[in-house]
C-alpha cells in the first residue's frame, strides 16, 4: 500500500500510479475541493462522470461543522458523502491561519475562534492526525504552519516549528490505511527551502507536499521554489502542491516535478460565471453570448459542453438559477481534468516537453480574465 | 396526434395516453415546474432518471427573460433548455395577476409592469398565443383570468372574460403541432363552475384545464368545484388541475376525474428543507436528523434514497451547501411521480377507488408540516 509507481519519466514530469486502500490514482492528478464533504453544486455521480480521481476535503471545516465524530460514526467521510474513490484531507492548518477569527500560536500548537460561531479550540499536531484519523480520507496531511512568504525570519521560525510538528504528527498516526504526507515550508527563500526538502524527505513519509505557495508570491518566485525543492525529495514517493492551481500551473508543476494538484477555483470561478475555454477565460454573463448557440468550448466533451448552449447558460445566470453553476462547474473541473489527462498521455509519449508551450499558449489566457471579461 | 385514449377507468378516474409531438404521456401525470427554463437546481438527466414525463414553464417569465424571439431563435423550449420530452406552458394571466407590479385589465387584454425591471408591457389573449408558439411547448394554454374566488360578482366578469379570451385564443393559434387547452374559471361558484365547463367544453379545444383553484379557497371547497366540472367535461379530452398540488391533491384529484398536474411545491419545499416521506413532511434541518443513518424515506427509490443518508443532508443544510436543495427536489419530484404511477397502476387494476384510503392515510401528514417540524 502507498507504493509510488513510476511508469515514464520526461526530465523531471512523472506519470504514475499511487495505490490507495480506494483504488488507484493515476498521476499527475488534479483533485476538485469539497469543502464540506462536498464539492458544491455537484453530486458524486456528477465527479465520476468529470473523470474525477482524487477528492479533497478541509479538516478544519469538518471538525467544526458537522464534527470529525459525527462523520466516523456515519462510517468515515468516504461513505458520509459517498465518493467510492480516494480522498485527501489537509491538516487544518491552513484554514486556522486564513479562516479563524483569532489565534494564538506556540509551539505546541495553535488556540482559534472558529468563524462560524466564535467558538474556541485548539489544534496541535496530534489533534489534528486524530480527527484526521475520524474522518478517514487515503491521503492525510502533517500539521504545518503556513508563514507570510515575504517575511523571512517569521519564515525560519514557521518552518522549524513545521519540522517538529511532522515529527509529532508522525508519532501521532495510528491508522495504517491511511498515506501521512509530510509539507515542507520556508517562504519564498531558497536557503529555507532547501533546509526543508532535506528535513522533511529524511522523515518516513509516503508522500510529500509543498505548503505555502499560491499565497500571495509571484509565479516566478513559485517557480523558482519548487525548481529549488523537487531535485532534492526523492523520485519514488508523489509529490503534491497544495492549492494550485490554474491550468498554467498544472502545466507549470507537472514540468518541475509534480504529482497531485487541487484547487478551489474551477467551482469559485464557476459560481461567478466564469468558465475555462481554449478562448480564455469567458465571463458568461457577457451580452455578447445571449444568443450564441456555441457551446462553452467546442473541444471539450463534459455533459454541460455536449448538451447546451452558451445562450442558455447565460440565460440561468440572468435569471440566477442555481444550475448554472452547477454546469459551469461541470464544465471547469472537466477543463482541468482533461489538461491534466493530456498531460499524462504527453509523459507516457515522450513529447511532454514539446508540447508544454503549445498547451501554455492555449491556456494561456485562462489565469487571467479574458478581455471580454469587463 | 393530441388524442386521447383512455386505457382503463374507474369511477370517474381514468388512465390514458395523450400523443404529442414529443411522446405519449400517460396519464394521470404530474409536471415538475421549470418556471425559468430550468426545474430549479436539476439537470435534464436528473429529470429523466426520477421519471419526469411532461414538465411545465412559465410563459410570463420567459418572454420577460430572455425573452421568447431568442427561445426561438435557440430551436424553441426543448431544445434550448434540452429536455426532450413534452413540454406546456401556461398563458401567462396567472403570473400577470400574482406577479407583475401593476396590472391594468380590459376586454382586450392586461397592461402590467415587469416584476424584474418595472418595463410596462401588454398580453392580450393574441399575444399570449403568439409567445406560446414561438416557445413552441407541445401543450399551450388560452389566455384567461383568475378572480379571488371569494368575490361572485366578479368571478363573473372574470368567467366571461375568460370564456371571449378562450375564442380568441384558438382563432390566433397558427401551429397545428401545439395542443391548445381552454381553460374554465368560475371562482367557487358551482352555477359558475357549470356555466364554464359547458363553454369551454364546446370549444375545439383537445385538453381542458381547469383554473382559479388551489388559489385561497378550501380544500373542501376545491374538491365541490371538481365534483361539478368533471361530469360536464367530454370523456375523451384530458383534464388538466392547474397549480395543484399535495400528495392528497393529487389523489383526490384523480378520484374526480383529473389526468394532469403541476405543481412547484415539491422543488419549492425542496429549497426549504422539507422532504415528502411516508413518515409525513420532514424538516431536514431537525436536530433528530444528525446522526440518522436512514434514507429520507426507506421504500423511495430515487437517487438521493439510494445514496444519501439523513444525517448528510442535514449537514449540507447546516453547512449551507446548495447539493441540499438538489437532493431534496430529486427526492420530492419522484415521492409524487411514485404516487402518480401507484395510482395509474391501481386505476388500470381496477383498484383505485379501494386503495385511495390507504394512499389518503400514508401521504396524509404531508400536506401539513410534520409534528416534528419545529
Amino acid at each position: 500500500m502507498f507504493e509510488y509507481e513510476i511508469l515514464a519519466k520526461e526530465g523531471r514530469a512523472r506519470t504514475g500510479i499511487f495505490h490507495t486502500p480506494h483504488g488507484d490514482l493515476q498521476t499527475p492528478v488534479f483533485a476538485p475541493v469539497g469543502t464540506q464533504a462536498t464539492v458544491k453544486t455537484l453530486t458524486p455521480v456528477h465527479l465520476e462522470e468529470l473523470g474525477a480521481s482524487l477528492v479533497l476535503s478541509n479538516t478544519y471545516h469538518l471538525y467544526l461543522r458537522p464534527g470529525d465524530e459525527l462523520v466516523a460514526a456515519m462510517g468515515g467521510l468516504h461513505n458520509f458523502m459517498q465518493w467510492p474513490k480516494p480522498m485527501l484531507t489537509d491538516s487544518g492548518g491552513f484554514q486556522v491561519f486564513s479562516l479563524a477569527q483569532m489565534r494564538k500560536i506556540d509551539d505546541d500548537g495553535v488556540t482559534f475562534k472558529s468563524h462560524i460561531d466564535g467558538s474556541t479550540h485548539r489544534f496541535t499536531p496530534e489533534k489534528s492526525i486524530a480527527i484526521q484519523e475520524n474522518l478517514g480520507a487515503d491521503i492525510i496531511m502533517a500539521f504545518d504552519e503556513c508563514s507570510d512568504p515575504n517575511d523571512r525570519a517569521y519564515s525560519q521560525i514557521a518552518m522549524d516549528r513545521t519540522h517538529r510538528w511532522a515529527e509529532r504528527s508522525l508519532d501521532a498516526k495510528t491508522r495504517n490505511d491511511q498515506a501521512l504526507f509530510g509539507i515542507l515550508q520556508g517562504g519564498v527563500d531558497p536557503e529555507l527551502r532547501a533546509v526543508s526538502a532535506a528535513f522533511i524527505a529524511s522523515l518516513p513519509f509516503p508522500g510529500i507536499a509543498i505548503g505555502g505557495l499560491s499565497v500571495g508570491e509571484s509565479k516566478d518566485e513559485m517557480h523558482a521554489m519548487l525548481d529549488v525543492v523537487t531535485p532534492l525529495l526523492p523520485e519514488n514517493k508523489p509529490r503534491y502542491l497544495m492549492g494550485v492551481g490554474t491550468p498554467e500551473d498544472l502545466i507549470n508543476g507537472v514540468l518541475r516535478g509534480i504529482d497531485i494538484f487541487d484547487c478551489v477555483l474551477p467551482t469559485r470561478l464557476a459560481r461567478h460565471h466564469a468558465a475555462f475555454s481554449s478562448e480564455g477565460r469567458l465571463n458568461m454573463m457577457n451580452a455578447s453570448f445571449a444568443r450564441d448557440p456555441r457551446p462553452l468550448d467546442e473541444s471539450c466533451d463534459c455533459y454541460t459542453c455536449r448538451t447546451f448552449t452558451r445562450a442558455y447558460l447565460r440565460h440561468l445566470i440572468m435569471a440566477k438559477e442555481l444550475l448554472a453553476g452547477t454546469l459551469i462547474s461541470i464544465h471547469n473541473l472537466r477543463a482541468l481534468i482533461r489538461l491534466i489527462e493530456e498531460i499524462r498521455s504527453h509523459i507516457s509519449a515522450g513529447i511532454f516537453e514539446k508540447q508544454a508551450p503549445v498547451l501554455l499558449e492555449k491556456w494561456s489566457n485562462n489565469t487571467q480574465k479574458s478581455t471580454k471579461d469587463d
